[in-house]
């Protein structure tokens, strides 16, 4: 038998940027193509795609790409992938409407093929049969896939958690979970990301019941609730509960405002006629008959919340008399500007409730019980932990164990990582390229790691530029030098540093014999010579740029 | 009667840089001069100091400086202070030895009178009597202050909790507090940090009892434990375990050996003879004989940890027979980069413990049963919360209310705020100079908010140079223009756009005419149309800077 090949080229050892290749016979399979935002290093960078060197070298081989469901860490890279590639979109309807935004926004709406799947469907795609299976998560439309050749079945869970009380009254089809289970799954991949919490996680509609409790405890005064804008269920919950206490909902955030309207128009959320208001109309209504759902539950700078929080939101001013619910955890690496909205809205007089003060928010992922139970259902031959960071693998694996997986038929991966499975085995087989490339503005991959350096120490010591005039022939000194500094200290108290950097310079340029000199060797003494000074004088590192014009 | 003031320079709204300032009478008193880490936008800067000139334009008036405990926090901005006025320092034995240490680091061991007091003294600074108390928190030597004066007392906690089993024996001094409270306490300043935490915190003692279990399984494979340097208590423990379980124990981090030094010349830590080796000796015992300490808990990047996950330390190396324990919390803002050293380490094959997974580790900081008891023994008429963000101050003051002060009796404070108390009123009577000093490198003060937008610009987008020479008579082009980029993009992909910057930026300085031309406007005209070229073709904005020479 022709083992399976799995490549990752993202999404192992990170949260985010999933990505992954499945090959068998002449096909290729892609599942997701998501981003992931930039770590506190990767200064300047909007968020991170996958390097595709591998599907474009593979392009005559490649049947479609199939995505799991509609978050950013699975498609917010796929246009940037389908600028460069041909191919077949499978999702289901509210990831596909998700995926045309996209696509419109980047002008590729008449080029793409996307096709409409559901739950239970199985589609062919080349060489594989690709089942969609039902599964729960924090955004409607979620998938796993049963991927099936003549080799065998695998399992990819995609993002999942299991709720007992969905909103949608759908459960994650276990029973089909368990089916495939007993006819026999080669290998599975699965959602690691809240591999370290222990016990089940919890249902969806628990926020609801404590959105209820805080709607009754706000009495006269405005509820204003950031969450997720993909998180429709939430968004429903928090439309019912406010068409039925007589409140309106406005909502404020471009992504959200977004999101609802391609939901609203596919049927998945329902709003009551007359509950939804533009922001320009909450002045027409007293505090007590308002709701504003707004983005920006992580901190980020630009979001609605944010802008609340520091007085620059030009519709909403928040007061003594609003609730702000924070329905959201920080994802790690947010806490601290989470922190900072938090504490400027209760500067503004403001309550307001965030993380686990009142179970204001779930998991949409599978804490360790609930990954046991996917284990032990589809009871696979080999085992492959993914989405996570090495702690997430290596707890997932040890969960695997414990319901009786080989210690040997677990393999933890990593990007860039060929595996080839096969009823006898599974093994790295090999590696492919795979990478991060950054996107900045409209620039995709043109900044890279040299650049990324020098925005880092241009961060943290600033730049002093020295530019001068040299005779081009005798190599005399005709203008300057001219000492700039940006970011390195306040000019006007370090005059005396900026003099003795020109003087240091002129020393230099003095230095070569007339006629005879060589610009590069004055630049790189100059380099030196300034390096230096400013290191003994300050004990810092500013970058040293000499510019010698030549005439 | 006269009303003391209390004015905060820093504490209130921030985690870090506490100092307090009393006057009464014609006396001023310091309480603690901490530093506080950088924010994630404070880039390139060491730490952050408070602004003295308060007190420096109170020079006269200032009786001295009390010390509550050795914590940077408490003790980290003092040299700097040193260096500006000559004062008197009171502070319990451990906190003048890590005094000591900086002072001579400082050059200032021969200028400054340090008195050493203990829990129990009273100390006459000027008008004031302060009383120092005995509370827990983790580092020894701490102490709450009792500071008295014709017009009242006033308390300060200090950092604290209770620990009713501490490793040196001696719990919280609870009926000294509870005796003040019946004398009459005018105001209290307590500790906010763990307001948010429910219940009591745990005993220092609870994580000596984990550490034998680890012991015990970890069987033959190497132990090393990363804990913060001044949690002496916790280093005292470890010792205990290893020289009962047969394994000697090496230091590894500059902190750690300075503090064990200090704590062990002092009195505070006790090690049997022959446990303590070089980290140099650790070759010549087997791994089963062995437990290293080290720095680094908090992910720091140049830390002792952080070279072992790296695989950059010259003298550990980590592999898959060392059991390696965090033992600590990540500080809010620290968890990405904890994680990433987690994750690191377990790439190399180590068993990882951390976080909660077994008790490694328990806070210094009283949760709210502890803040209620404090609350509920000094019976303070007024109160304010401090040492924490606004959500931990609202939340203590909520815990003040729940214990029954009056909530006109509580003030949120800022730092910069005047405070005057009295026996019948407490307000905010004024302001002060007050803010955030930067250090970096020798630098104090000299990156100012200016520096610190220019760097945040440099990091985000870089840097383009256009430097041209200019014939200062006619305004004709000599020389250049040389466009220069840093930070912005590779280079050698974006030929285009850099000769198109030659050619707007000739453009411009063709377009003034001759003789009679100003090279300002030539400055800003080259500006603002690079700026707009780069804008439109990347959709980002990279700082322009035009250098014009003239000859």
């Amino acid at each position: 038998m022709e083992p399976i090949k799995i490549s990752f080229l993202g999404g192992i050892n990170e949260v985010g940027k999933n990505m992954t290749c499945y090959e068998y016979s002449k096909s290729m399979l892609i599942v997701d193509c998501g981003l992931a935002f930039p770590e506190s290093d990767q200064l300047g960078v909007d968020f991170v795609i996958p390097d595709f060197t591998f599907v474009e070298r593979n392009q005559d081989r490649l049947k479609g790409i199939v995505i799991t469901h509609g978050h950013e860490d699975h498609i917010g890279a796929l246009c940037y992938l389908l600028k460069k590639v041909k191919i077949p979109v499978y999702a289901t309807l509210l990831t596909a409407g998700l995926i045309r935004g996209k696509l419109s926004e980047h002008k590729l709406d008449y080029e793409v093929d996307i096709h409409i799947v559901k739950a239970g469907d199985t589609v062919s795609i080349g060489d594989f049969d690709v089942e969609f299976i039902h599964v729960n998560h924090s955004i409607p439309g979620a998938v796993a896939l049963a991927i099936k050749c003549d080799s065998g079945t695998i399992v990819q869970t995609g993002d999942f958690k299991i709720d007992t009380s969905p909103i949608d009254g759908a459960i994650i089809d276990l029973s089909r979970f368990a089916e495939l289970g007993n006819e026999g799954v080669m290998c599975l991949l699965s959602d690691s990301t809240n591999a370290e919490q222990p016990g089940f996680s919890q249902s969806e509609s628990k926020v609801g019941e404590t959105f209820k409790n805080l709607f009754n405890q706000a009495g006269d005064r405005r509820i204003i609730i950031a969450t997720f804008a993909s998180n429709i269920h939430r968004v429903q919950q928090i439309i019912d509960i406010a068409a039925n206490t007589g409140r309106k909902v406005a909502l404020s955030g471009r992504s959200l405002e977004n999101v609802v309207a391609i939901a609203s128009e596919l049927g998945y959320v329902n709003i009551p006629d007359g509950t939804l208001i533009s922001i320009d109309e909450i002045k027409k209504y007293s505090d007590d008959r308002l709701v504003i759902i707004t983005t920006g539950s992580q901190g980020e700078p630009m979001s609605a919340l944010s802008r609340m929080a520091s007085g620059g939101h030009r519709k909403v001013s928040v007061g003594y008399n609003d609730c702000v619910i924070i329905s959201a955890r920080p994802i790690p690496g947010n806490e601290k500007t989470v922190y900072r909205v938090i504490n400027d809205l209760l500067k503004l007089g403001a309550n307001v409730i965030y993380e686990k003060m009142y179970d204001v928010h779930v998991s949409g992922h599978a804490c360790q019980e609930e990954l046991k139970l996917m284990l032990s259902l589809v009871k696979p031959k080999y085992f492959i932990p993914v989405h996570g960071e090495q702690k997430h693998l290596r707890y997932h694996a040890k969960l695997a164990e414990s319901v009786g997986i080989d210690k040997n038929n677990i393999l933890i991966a990593d990007n860039g990582y060929e595996i080839s499975v096969s009823d006898r085995n599974i093994s790295v087989s090999g590696t492919v390229a795979s990478g991060k490339v950054y996107v900045d503005g409209y620039g995709v991959g043109d900044v890279g790691a040299r650049v990324m350096k020098e925005r880092l120490h241009l961060g943290q010591d600033g730049i002093i530029i020295v530019a001068a005039t040299i005779d081009g022939a005798s190599g005399e000194l005709l203008s300057g030098p001219e000492v700039v500094s940006k970011g390195f200290v306040y000019v006007k108290e370090a005059e005396f540093l900026m003099n003795e950097a020109v003087r240091i310079s002129m020393k230099v340029i003095d230095s070569f014999p007339p006629y005879s000199f060589d610009i590069n060797a004055m630049n790189v003494k100059i380099r030196d010579e300034v390096s230096r000074l400013m290191y003994e004088k300050t004990k810092r590192s500013p970058m040293i740029l000499p510019i010698l014009l030549e005439v």
